[in-house]
């Protein structure tokens, strides 16, 4: 495992939660953990229970499977060595800070025999899930919107400090990649494909000065961008991110519209789905806790809800069996390569003012 | 006035229910009705409490004040006419099925001493002008994010008749000017001008049989729109509405981002608004009902709900006042216009598939 | 009609609005207003649109039809005499400040061929009327829970002046017979009659200071009551109302568990009802604004609110369609009395500490 | 441990996440799990990560610290044995199946220098401890209304199956123990002791038939309860719980009302908190997920929900922080007697049909 921030400590506790609620996943052991700060990545492996820790990633590819759970910046170059080396991968999302890197590991992926696993995590709320059931049994009829939002807070403080996620080289993008990319994977998951978009990113505050004080630093990336986008199967979409929307914590949100039903989701309420059904008048607020929703029998009795760490659960479990098992995952490299061309589109369009085909 | 239907009632129940509610609003006498069909006319005219009927609207300006409340196809001539005869005119919106004749409307108002109203009534929300009051306060700060979307429902049916609404001589355009007028007025009101829209009109269904049956009749006007925007104020705007909203009969909502506060509002709960303050860590729900907020005074105590049609006494009220009292009226033609420019640059921008300048 | 404050209003301005709406609604003259200050009520009749005024009732019982929406204190003497000439009568509820002018009332009303209301308008909420359809369509099946509340919040303040709402000879009792007596008859009118309650009637502020200012004067009223209830039909009810409900302005609410559904409502959100079916996962909130829907297709098109001042519309078109039609109306005078027994049965088991037969 | 059920799991998963999140929390080593069934316990132990299992829990007292989870029908027994030995006791609730049982616990603890903490998990929620941080602070004033239910849904199937949960040898009560105790918990911990209550108990189904078929079974426990009660403080309380919800799957609730502020809580929305300051005009939804929120720290960024399961992880952080450090802990058995004692007195106050002083 690379990296033992944020996700990195989604993806210890995941593992080792796996095996109690789903007996029948496959053992794990945890062997190295990589950092460029010894001290620091020892810490961290006590703490999450690796056995060993590596400096340079390159002497950690002895292994079954490989996370790499490090900034966009260093997924290139270490995913595809592990890939080309046969080492299973699951790498977080965006896939890479640009395209082109997208599209080399897309390529790696497409030539090795390895599962290549993008941490689009949201895929495994349960209300995702049974919203994506409810459209594949047609239950929604013919989509005709699809609204995406992801909305949170916390650069409205005029005081917040730089960080390496406002830097383009260091995070390839702003509320774009690190919120819309998990916006767009979920209207492929539960749209299908984008024909074209048109978008407008902005930054609204020009530089900031760093924890710690010192000088101020640019801002190089985007603070929100707005779109709408044609999908293949003609509905029509909206989106939109921001890090300065007021009082909005993590709302990752959507609605989809359909002929003969509809639902909304908010992650900020992720035990609960909206749904609308040919003869219902209004929305229906279901917890989706029971036993015959997504995951529901593996938990809990109906009710008692379950926690967004949880969804990393779900992840590793469908991952790592699909490694067990040589079977194929989603979300897969070519799954993160099409969320890295609309983000790129969105961004060219922005620049260009004008619609652009993806 | 003309035109007895369902603007005709809202105005008519209006000028009832004023004197008792605002007792120091000018007296009125409904004087004249205006039908092409006169039995109907004369109908209406009984039930609604006017003295005479008229079937053409030249015999009709023999009045203080025209009530234009007939189809978007009729606002331009009988309007201008009674500016130019010194009448004021309280005119329902879109303000004209084209921008040109918009731009006649509002040049006869400009050149009239008569008052000249374009009925956009969501103004006179008491939801909505306690929010104009906590922006013009500075409650929320500098403004970063203004999300508009009016959704109804009423074309999610197969089967929902063909009507004059979808056709584009008698409506000028569907989602976007029946009801994107209103979020655009709502938006200039809130939020101030817009710069710069990049807009995509879609038509889901191409034809519908009438009411009654016989051959389908051709859809030619937008089912749903979406758009973002430049704000002159520096604000990311987004805007959408639409006819095919499952299960949203009638969802006329915005959201205000600031930089020290936040509101929210949603037409169906017409006497609520969300409200986040600066110190405040999430939305407090506000009945706008209080004695202190806008109009409450005048009506019952705290925490009794008002139904939409009130909005109409409110902005009756603040234009029969302006009539008598020779004061300016807001929303004016000016206003009217300035919406029109909106809709037919989204309009433009759909077509040219670009950014289009306001 | 007797009395010219809130009721005066609420039904002046129903009555006027009657005919617009409810074209098959009997005519109504609004002869003449009764009020002890000639004065004042000279004034209110004007804005009121009545013909004449009585400070004495007994030179106004020359009518058809007699309101009386005077406080509890002068409920009994008028009404009696009015039904004792043949006059019918909508009274505001409770009936009267004790059983026992309750009894004479209903006895009155008993004797009289003329149709004897009680002033329930809760019961002409659509969302209520619809939530009854559901009850006596089975959709809700058996009944097993109860729950209604009447929370508002106009004695937090401490400094809240004195009023005559708070004395026990002008007012009969505090949230028990001004709130408590709707949730009664709403519970009567879902539910079916009750065979015993145990009560808990409680005062928090002893005395206030009268508006003004000058000495405190006592409360001799309840400030809230808590009680639970057995349904003749083995359901389980719950009471409470208050005036000490922090931040609930007006939440008149309740709640219906079934065998096979259940709903909730809530008066702030008056357009609205939550509706479980068997079906369902989860309740669904419906708009009952629909064409379909009780009153739906009065007013306008569906997803346009209603105000509460339009349950009197309602009201008072049953009312006078009965006084036209010399057909029964609900509530009565017995369901009056009814409610009073109960309201009874919950100050005398708050006295003695146990459970009452009703 | 005792007991390998829902609970069982509970903890046990509360164990193995405590490292990650709270590094300072003692270590712990999982020695010995005890079932009647050895085969059973043996692959549960495997699952959970025992070391050993014993089928008598006399043989199983070895340990530093004892989890009793078993029913309620087995808490006294070993507890009292335990406690008596030395050994720290973490009891689940409610103590004990009957108020003799309950008060020999506590007599047990007394005499102990063992720390004896009872499962009222509830307390842990963070959204319910910045409640009590908001009561103890002063923020909502002196309270005057303290609302609790505890709604479930699952005996509204006519054919759910008869349980051991239905029976009062095993299970003591039915919705009072189960359910209640958690509510008087909540009450003891968010108001204060209570004086007296009125209570009222109901059994809908008199039997059911177990899970696979057989002849019917009785029901000997209550179904629902309704309850008021006065608290020490003069606040009004209202109790109440059920299994005949229908469609709430788990709603555990509550609303404080104070003079200068309120709070509303729902467990199916756990990580919210409704919160009504001073100078507010409605409440103000709150997510409990800011750094500065009780346990907020130790988790994800603000905006990450936490699950059901985490307050677990809390209350095994709180107990074996005061095991290590030899300091107290509250639940203990004295606030475990406390709410067998409010059990019983609204179980009595239900059978004589008048209130109970506590």
């Amino acid at each position: 495992m690379l990296g033992y921030g944020f996700m990195g400590d989604a993806h210890a506790n995941a593992l080792r939660t796996l095996p109690q609620f789903f007996p029948d996943a496959p053992e794990v052991s945890l062997d190295v953990l990589v950092g460029r700060d010894a001290a620091a990545a020892g810490e961290a492996a006590d703490r999450m229970g690796f056995s060993r820790v590596e400096t340079d990633w390159r002497d950690a590819l002895d292994v079954d499977v490989f996370y790499n759970l490090g900034p966009n910046s260093v997924h290139v170059e270490p995913t595809v060595a592990a890939l080309d080396a046969g080492v299973h991968v699951l790498c977080e999302k965006p896939l890479a800070p640009t395209l082109d890197g997208a599209e080399r590991m897309a390529a790696a992926a497409a030539a090795s025999d390895a599962v290549a696993a993008v941490g689009f995590n949201y895929r495994f709320v349960p209300a995702v899930r049974y919203a994506r059931e409810l459209v594949e049994a047609g239950e929604l009829g013919e989509l005709r919107h699809a609204r995406f939002r992801y909305l949170q807070d916390w650069l409205v403080d005029p005081d917040a400090p730089w960080t390496w996620r406002l830097d383009a080289d260091a995070a390839g993008s702003g509320a774009l990649g690190d919120l819309g990319a998990h916006s767009f994977d979920l209207a492929r998951y539960l749209v299908g494909d984008v024909d074209a978009v048109s978008g407008h990113a902005e930054t609204f505050v020009d530089e900031r000065v760093p924890e710690g004080g010192g000088d101020p630093r640019p801002v190089t990336v985007d603070d929100a961008f707005a779109a709408h986008a044609e999908f293949e199967c003609g509905a029509v979409g909206t989106f939109e991110a921001t890090r300065y929307a007021t009082g909005r914590r993590n709302q990752h949100a959507f609605e989809l519209d359909g002929s003969a039903g509809a639902v909304r989701f908010d992650l900020q309420r992720l035990n609960e789905l909206e749904v609308l059904r040919g003869d219902g008048r209004g929305f229906e607020t279901v917890l989706v806790t029971d036993d015959d929703h997504p995951y529901g029998e593996q938990w809990w009795p109906s009710g008692h809800a379950l926690g967004w760490e949880q969804t990393f659960v779900h992840e590793n479990y469908e991952f790592l069996s699909a490694v067990a098992d040589g079977a194929a995952f989603e979300p897969d490299f070519g799954d993160g390569l099409a969320v890295q061309r609309l983000l790129d589109a969105v961004a060219e369009s922005s620049d260009r003012r004008e619609w652009v085909a993806v």
